[in-house]
């Protein structure tokens, strides 16, 4: 088989169901449970198919978290489980969960003590957000994109491939996986908090001190779509060049397609790990995406068996 | 006795000159000592009166914080001991000490090397906050609110509600308290800074980690002054929905007046307790006030009340 | 001797050729390693001369910072590694590390996959930092500002005072300090992230909970050059006021030339060991210098020499 017809395979391997069911999750922020339920079941199912059997930890020390621990594991993988969403407050008005970033008309569905929702997104002229449903929703209620996952020959397109295809990643590199953690965090969307008890976690437990975020970037005048996945230099954090260096040089050596990311603003779980109390070198490694936190992100299909790769390289090389 | 008749006996129980003696003590944030040794010397007095005796912990590993634990614990209320004020700069400017929103006129009161202080604040044209006095204040002293404490049958107006009345409802709930954790803590209003070793304390000691945020938030368009206590289901940061609902489960089942917060600005000692790196489950649940972090906060008397009784039934039930 | 004679002395004895060196030295936060080498070689060579023989603790358990315990620590001293600069983005952009100040022209340098770099710093219309070069410059690289250092009688005038000035005080503090930590600490430019273990490490393993900040300030309308070094009680973050104040008294009862400085913005290594979960005191003491984060830092030569003989006095005396 040529390079290329490898390649082909590895792509043909890639069934995008399991994304689509992710994607289908509701999980805004301080609300994963569902994610966690799916996941664990999900894992329990599958991890007989796994080359490595991974403990899993989980309960009420993790809050609704994840993580997966195979073998002598020497570096992590943090997807976040979380997405941006809305929250009713008072009347008819809505309230950011992260950073939303949708039109007019746009479909939101959720679900409150009278039943399922699904109602519509409106702005009024001060450009606040609301929501135009028959009648009033219960305070505290959240809503998310309803789910339209669009597929190409070579791309795919939904809302919340910002972070389900970060999970999907973990999911897919933990088939292979010998050695390593897989950390599924939450609330990443909106301002953070269980990256430090993670991170704590991990690195008292085995030391494990180097991490890789896996989770999805945008396509700028510096990356697009299709010429591989992205290692992130930096964002608004600084990752240790030493580290950062080190990822670039197997991407090369390993000849998997790769985009140099260098940004000013932007942020990750990767921005806990590196205020933490314990010495986490991090990159982000992450597909770039058009539209991000619209209800039309999307990606190209080679980006993510890119990512895939890599992933799979760095977790056995670092 | 109706239902009612139990509510009036329970408002005539409140006897709100501990309220004004709390008001009365000086402790903007970063000079919190004369509240810890008021907190002290009262808690010292009273606790022979309280149903529990609780075990106090403070000194130089807490800074000027202070932590009583009643015998089994499950749950912690933080109640910060700080308040907002200014610090004196050059010449006769005044840098705010969190956020402080003062008409011109407004008596501040301090000390320094040279005396007792009672000045005025003043604006230049760029509304930068200067104070109005005899001579030149000390570089550095701090200037807080004259207190000037107001009770009618139904309302008290205050400066330092936010959170002298936060820390009253501790000490209420402390007379009766049998399990469970009451934090005191430091520079809520600029940054905080206490409350990171104050959960790992408690957290690493008893495994502690559901937390009830003892605070004031403001009255808006959807939380009235007099409808009971305000559970908010989030502000600036999301807590974890699950415990949220509980909380709301045991205030309607318990049936105390109250009403839910949904807010997208705004923050508190919860804020921390979602950073630090302990699975932390916390909920704001405090009292709406008009007219926050002016001189003229304004709270109504059975929105306390519902407070102490909320209080009350969480420590138990949570 | 009179005392003028005894204080002339003093400075004379200062050799700012190590500054020089210092500064010489490129580590932009996220890179210092190359400052770690040249720390780590100096101290080697000359802690044979000095009157307390420091453990010296670095590696990877640390990244590219490093402590040193000299005898029985009370108090640590932080001196931050790095300094401010830009990343070379894609095309010709730069985007900013810290928050540098330089005006169009400005001489950069670095080093990338194809050599050695000095470039030239330039503005677009809408105010974008470039560079202007013979050649694209590699992704990720960082540049920093070239040296020129001016000494006169009285001053010193160089890009990077802030922090080389800080570490050069804690190595001159260094030669005759008998009970201290020093640590020397990265990324304090750009967000930070190693004082939370590093805080950690001195605090687990010997209960140091006094910190002292050795960084540079800023001369303004309450702080000048040549005036002493400034003991600052506040800036955007609150220390414990009681920690100050001792330190205030201390510099006046050893006649310690100082000033005190109070502002409302800029921060500190200061800012990460508040709100870390130890109960740190700290306080930033510090020169101040002229033309901050440009490439014409300026200081006074008097001010330095107040500086050492404070941070001697303090770390004796807390």
């Amino acid at each position: 088989m040529t390079a290329k017809n490898q390649k082909n395979k590895k792509k043909s391997l890639l069934d995008f169901s399991l994304l689509k069911q992710l994607c289908h999750v509701q999980a805004p922020s301080g609300e994963e449970s569902a994610m966690t339920s799916f996941l664990l079941s999900y894992i329990k199912k599958e991890k007989k198919n796994w080359e490595g059997k991974p403990q899993i930890f989980h309960g009420e020390a993790f809050q609704d978290c994840i993580i997966l621990k195979f073998g002598k594991p020497r570096t992590a993988i943090f997807a976040h489980m979380d997405s941006i969403g809305f929250t009713v407050r008072y009347f008819n008005q809505l309230l950011p969960i992260g950073s939303p970033d949708a039109e007019a008309g746009t479909k939101l569905v959720g679900e409150d003590s009278l039943g399922k929702i699904e109602c519509e997104l409106m702005f009024d002229h001060e450009q606040h957000a609301l929501y135009k449903f028959g009648r009033a929703i219960d305070r505290g209620t959240s809503l998310t994109y309803k789910i339209d996952f669009k597929e190409t020959a070579s791309t795919i397109q939904t809302p919340y491939l910002d972070n389900r295809l970060g999970v999907y990643n973990a999911l897919k590199v933990a088939e292979t996986l010998k050695d390593g953690v897989i950390v599924f965090s939450c609330w990443e969307e909106h301002g953070g908090g269980s990256v430090p008890y993670l991170a704590k976690f991990i690195y008292e437990k085995w030391k494990v001190k180097q991490a890789l975020v896996s989770d999805i970037t945008w396509a700028t005048d510096g990356v697009a779509l299709g010429k591989g996945v992205a290692i992130s230099m930096r964002d608004r954090n600084i990752p240790r060049k030493i580290f950062v260096n080190k990822i670039i040089s197997l991407a090369q050596k390993h000849k998997v397609a790769h985009q140099l990311e260098v940004e000013g603003v932007g942020s990750s779980d990767g921005r806990e790990l590196q205020v933490s109390p314990y010495p986490f070198d991090w990159c982000f490694v992450g597909v770039p995406e058009q539209h991000p936190h619209t209800p039309h992100e999307r990606v190209h299909k080679d980006d993510i068996a890119s990512m895939i790769a890599l992933y799979s390289v760095l977790m056995q090389q670092l």
